[in-house]
């Protein structure tokens, strides 16, 4: 079914409120659109599991640093409108800026320190421009429950901090990344890459795999994991290395030798575009 | 009638949401507990315009700063409960220090720019802790409507400011401060004060009144009533005056002229005691 398309925040709070008045369950997934099948897995969850489904489709300003992709982000309303159509989608929040954001709007939300390592080190204000949308879509959008992606698994721990230190009255789900056949995980961002540089970019996943294969068969060791890593990044002439690391899923904390709270993450650079990854080593 | 006094939070919000459910206003009083007849002001007016006032009794250790008065603010929740009994208050809710910040808690909110100046300058972190707990407490009480004092008037501005940029489905009223009859502003920081500190402290808000007076006569310049104000304050042998100011009511930046939108605020020391107040001059 073909979903409304809503910008007006009152209006999308007052759908919602009527929805839950009415005892249905309202689920809601957060994206920037540009939507591939990643999005997609989690819409289709979001309306198996709940009455009413709401997708956002509203690409941030807040979380990309200067000199980030912002303007060549790819927008397309009409065309995620007719992919969610496959699916029982109820509503699409498509705000604009001024609407998210109006002018003198100074609050935000500062994330726990959970968002410090790794992505947070490497885009400063990104996690905060992640929280204070996340919180304000939260706010207009009481869903009873919101659909995120494993692919930004960092970004998953940051709001879910936030949900358990704000308190906040929703549930949160986080859905396996959806890989291509060569193990690449779906991004947006994948549109930016030559057919070489596609080519290079499955070297990523096929570290992070390699690691979770070697720990498998015993390996523990954090430093001899990493280097077999980089090893494969290297064959896979990947040499624009932001980080590939082995920390606690929950803290994002290194580790020395990794256990089932592991988790394998990395984030590379192909020509000018920046893709990550992640793997759960208990899986 | 005798409130029900809850701890958990979880059956609090459950509270909430049931009478939601049945088609009732909700009214949130968030209080620090010390009441008196400011905090018993909004009381009565919430039970006024509400089905269900819920009033919130919790010392907030993140807005006081090191060396402030955490340890001996006054806690008394049996005299506070019997205060409220007088009205139709259904719920107290005062939960211990681990329930709102369990341990490991790190997200916050940075308040808007209009917690930069004035008490913000003086007391780093304050408004930090204030639009942190008050956005936790709006999560765990969803109202309809919160009631403030004005006598901080600052914390008010943060606090709408919050609710406007993060979209919180939630209406602010804010009540005219309640004054003794020397016009001293009620607090319960005035009992910390000796009988002669309690004659000095009416001075504050008979500076802050002249001003008003000189204004409406007329004068219109913030130097010259800035000056008249501080003969006034030394008049009353107040002497550690942390700041006087006229500044436009919802920047609270400084002003050179008064008008109808500008707010003579101040805070001055007598001993130890910090004591804060403000008047509209449109009043």
């Amino acid at each position: 079914m073909r979903p409304a398309i809503l910008s007006d925040p009152e209006q999308m709070l007052a759908l919602v409120e009527k929805q839950k008045r009415e005892g249905k369950r309202v689920g809601l997934v957060p994206t920037m659109g540009a939507l591939h099948d990643g999005h997609l897995s989690l819409v289709h969850r979001c309306t198996e599991e709940t009455d009413f489904t709401i997708v956002t489709i509203f690409v941030n300003p807040t979380q990309f640093g200067p000199g980030e992709d912002l303007d060549k982000y790819p927008r397309d309303l009409q065309q995620d409108t007719d992919l969610l159509s496959q699916f029982d989608v109820h509503a699409v929040f498509a705000p604009d800026v001024d609407t998210m954001y109006p002018p003198g709007a100074s609050t935000s939300v500062m994330p726990a320190d959970v968002a410090k390592p790794l992505e947070g080190a490497l885009r400063p204000g990104h996690f905060e421009g992640v929280a204070t949308i996340v919180l304000k879509l939260f706010q207009l959008i009481p869903a009873d429950v919101a659909y995120f992606g494993q692919k930004d698994y960092q970004q998953t721990r940051v709001i879910q901090q936030m949900i358990e230190d704000f308190h906040l009255p929703i549930d949160m789900v986080v859905c396996p990344i959806v890989r291509d056949e060569d193990g690449l995980a779906l991004s947006s961002r994948n549109s930016y890459l030559s057919t070489v540089q596609r080519q290079q970019a499955a070297g990523l996943s096929r570290a992070l795999f390699h690691i979770r294969d070697l720990a498998g068969s015993g390996n523990l060791e954090a430093a001899s994991l990493l280097k077999a890593a980089s090893q494969i990044l290297a064959d896979a002439s990947i040499d624009q290395i932001d980080y590939v690391a082995l920390v606690d899923k929950r803290s994002l904390e290194p580790v020395q030798r990794v256990d089932e709270n592991t988790i394998a993450i990395g984030a590379v650079r192909i020509g000018a575009t920046r893709l990550i990854d992640n793997v759960l080593l208990a899986q």
